[in-house]
């Protein structure tokens, strides 16, 4: 196993996916912080920005450019979307075996039409797609140079409903609610994100099919089954900071028992370190993988609606995002996979 | 229209239920509040259990009984789902013309079958439904001596779902996933309800269709259309006091525009004085409705997922309950059905 | 007592305060709501910023601005500070007879030093302070043809104090500890209010001294007491919508029981129709007083530190703001001072 | 420094207390963690009552008593207050060299009468008191064999405070207003804290010396300073699940600036590594502070009211009492004394 340092620079130090990068990056046993780039905020101290982040407080930002980032063994990307695609280029012609790994969305998706329909602008190319719990992706991600982490959404409703599809036992006619705390909204100041908007209030948006990460989650169960999969994803606001809970169903493919469908997740996941289907009967809530790189999910089948139901929770910000970039740098770097994750969270 | 002054009790004046019935009936121009009973709170005064009903504060609680509950023109049940049976079976012995409105479950429910599968205990019997934007069943209730007023989950999943079942545009093969505040869980303590569990959390229970209001939705929906129904119901429980937002969606039966199904649901509730199809586009939120009898709706077509995706929001405890409540109590009473009730929620 | 209709103008209809008079006019028997105007926002329909005000969603919001505001028997103005100055200037030069209420700080200091230091412009003037609860203050509000509504924290935190100082009871040199919901820091975005940050969070501000209501609360007990009264004030941010729980101690003056403190405390308010003196032993909290009116309150002794101590609830967008400007309203022309006031909140 | 692994048991390892306890253990990498008990819930699996403590999901709680704890090289005990003495008391029986860290209150106070006023039963004794920043008091945790760790409040009032009082700066009459997460209240199921209760409100408990942890700050500060101290201290329930801000005062002893108040507080705390004083302007927040062992100050003199004005924020479950534990069982077993913990908070 590698155990040498390495030294990361994080662009979009600002924001939530980087802050969260950095808290996990400070628990990293073999990481060195190098540079903290960021957009409007460059110039300031982090600790302005980051109040948590007190190891870094007097690091002062600069702007996110192939300059300020060059020179480091890996570069992690937490930009708006569209803006590593361009970054990345110029960061590929420098030829120096940089490892960039984005959090953002541009090198998700494989089919530049799905790109353009839903982000409006070319399409700047696929990368190995993090989710190493997907069959045969820890393999491909292993000392790859580039890596693109999954959307929140996608990582929990995929890992939710992964089992099932790729056993067969549902069509895939998947309908996907999915209550998201605001973080995943970004830091941008928007009225309707305002604390006194949130809190005490769910509301529903991207609805019908209009959400980015749609063909995302479409993408990821494609891979698992022979022909169409189609995916009616809602996603809720709902009044916390962090947490994704999915609530993820599809029909009977034909007769399953809740019991089969427990031991298929049990089985499919059994040698992950970061998924755990939970005892039979008990539910995930997102506040159990709060801070943690953990997925708690459940299943069973509801025999007179005649379909499959599970739920799966993850932390946005840590597995949905940060903590997914994480356990890809070690995948990338050689490191154990879960070096500086937590599979706890911080309940209550 | 009535406007005599009319005495009305309540039962289960301690509870969630019974405490916002009496916030509504104390700006309510034509009731008089008369006996306030409780099981085991009987014998404190009001202002220790509900501190913001400052006006009844002295009031002492007396044992729920029929003989406290004689003697009034109207008595309102906020009681445990199977306690309203028995107790209604004495008030009806009393003969004196009150008109029972019952909270609970007990009275829902037409399928004996479906009540002893659910609730565990002899079925009580059936009373008229209290959803009057229901087709017919304003006239059922104008005048009733007996309302069972209908679950929270139900009121604002059947609502959503109604002119799309009712008009064809889809097949009756649902999903709900359904996100409500806590209070809908009562006020009994219990550790999972304790606010450093629910704060930062959002789970789903009675999953699988094991939730009580599933047969109550079918029972409504099957209504509304020939052949069978069948409805996939996931309760959430998120970070909130009050207020429940429902996604649903089925299946598209045939061909149909977003414009038509939204056309379809305008011209149903053209004229409900409190269904509020919100302009195209904006979706619900259960702020814009908490404390208020509104029920805000939006519906759009997926086509790619080749389904219709419709949301509802109400206040659990208002419009699902207590606000309903008073709503059937003017029908019954004759008074305008808008009496002491407002269409206008308390936000941000 | 006047029962005539009035047309009032709501200037900033589209932030909270300007929502929540609204909320509160929509209720109010004897207004017609004119003219809507707004800042930035002018041109948009009042449903999409307002979703709750259902009754109005198709109002399109005007420019603030004398002309738009002509005509009108009442002209509420729910403005930046700063702005209510200029725009009160035009609207008297209109010689019309208008009533003009002012829910910004403008004309609330008496000394402009004070006005000037805390917020940087020149001093518009003294209108009468809308707090009808303070010796002889009602009066003066009865006929007014303009009246500055006070501020949300300096309501809460005089009535909390003002019958102990009135009284004699402590020295006049009081600490005073409030705790907010965030609509008091209004509906602009900025990224420290936005639901990420202030859920799962306290924060102080302002600490020092440095807020703006420190002078108002100071000018308020001064009005009560001979000799130099001075005020130490920190507000905090709390993760809640709306609500202000205050409090307030000052060292005792002489021997003073809990029991006389108490007696002095219902006797001072004893005619009050909002104001409510909990029963002993039970202390306020902000949830039993949202979307009302209603101040509740609670004092005792410390006799070990040598303290009263005394606690006081109030929403601060209802008492605290809109409430108090229906309130005044209602004074200034005559109506009973409760007219479309709830003294009861919504809780849970 | 001390390398070997120790076996810690947990007393009370499904509350709160305990469940925090355990996920800092399970990152602690000298120790292995031995039996796990409880009170009425012996007998059930650990991961029904603490789902985020997967490691541990399938460990059956005991009874706790001094045979389940005996054989453990430390023994923590989160047990209600009142519990430990006669526990303690069977373990020192045991003459095993067992360390014992109590986080309950039974031997932090060392004046007999104040136990017995506010806890109403007989003073088991007086441990070392677990609070390493006071001064000399490292020392006394080195090696020690039992250590009582402070009170959440006291522990956020007396850092807050401390360096003002121990130089001086201010007269020891102090008023401290301290806004807790509900966690502090422990995870015993009663109406009051409920979720319902507790979202979207605050309120006031304790007012007027009432609360159990007056007499502990006043013992911390008295050690501090000659002469007598007094503290009014009100302790306020905000609605998230961790943390607490304490918001101290009090009269200046003499001219001193803001700056040099600053200079007092960066000195006194210099070689601290989990208290950090926040950049001059900023001031805490409990959220930075969440999951982690950190408290962050700051400090400011506000002229006109004569007054020096502090504020510290500490998570209660860490620092306040799960992360202090942990560190003094480092400084008792001679690890680092940071080992296992994070000065990092869990943000946003």
């Amino acid at each position: 196993m590698h155990m040498e340092r390495v030294k990361v620079a994080v662009a979009g130090a600002s924001g939530y996916a980087g802050g969260e990068v950095l808290r996990l990056l400070l628990a990293h046993p073999f990481v060195e912080i190098g540079a903290l780039t960021a957009g409007s905020n460059a110039g300031e101290k982090l600790g302005s920005l980051q109040p948590h982040l007190t190891p870094l407080a007097e690091r002062v930002l600069e702007e996110t450019s192939v300059e300020t980032l060059a020179g480091h063994d890996v570069v992690v990307l937490g930009l708006p979307h569209g803006q590593s695609g361009p970054l990345a280029a110029q960061l590929g012609d420098l030829d120096d075996g940089v490892v960039v790994i984005d959090c953002g969305a541009d090198f998700r998706l494989t089919d530049p039409a799905d790109w353009e329909r839903f982000y409006g602008s070319p399409h700047a190319g696929t990368w190995p797609y993090g989710l190493p719990e997907l069959p045969g992706q820890r393999e491909r991600l292993a000392g790859a140079k580039r890596v693109a982490v999954p959307g929140c959404y996608p990582t929990v409703s995929t890992l939710t409903l992964a089992p099932a599809v790729a056993a067969g036992l549902v069509q895939p006619d998947v309908v996907v609610v999915a209550a998201s705390g605001t973080s995943g909204a970004g830091k941008a100041a928007k009225p309707h994100l305002l604390g006194s908007e949130v809190m005490g209030n769910v509301s529903a948006y991207g609805v019908g099919g209009a959400h980015r990460h749609t063909p995302e989650i479409t993408q990821n169960l494609g891979g698992l089954t022979d022909g169409p999969v189609r995916v009616s994803f809602t996603p809720l606001l709902v009044p916390m900071p962090r947490g994704i809970l999915a609530t993820c169903s599809a029909p009977l493919a034909g007769p399953v028992t809740a019991e089969e469908a427990y031991a298929t997740y049990v089985k499919a996941y059994a040698d992950e370190p970061f998924v755990h289907v939970l005892p039979p009967g008990q539910w995930p809530q997102t506040k159990s993988v709060v801070g943690s790189n953990a997925v708690h999910l459940q299943v069973t089948v509801d025999e007179v609606a005649g379909r499959l139901v599970a739920v799966g929770a993850v932390d946005n910000l840590a597995k949905g995002t940060a903590g997914a970039a994480v356990q890809c740098l070690n995948l990338a770097l050689g490191y154990d996979e879960t070096t500086g994750l937590s599979a706890v969270g911080v309940a209550p």
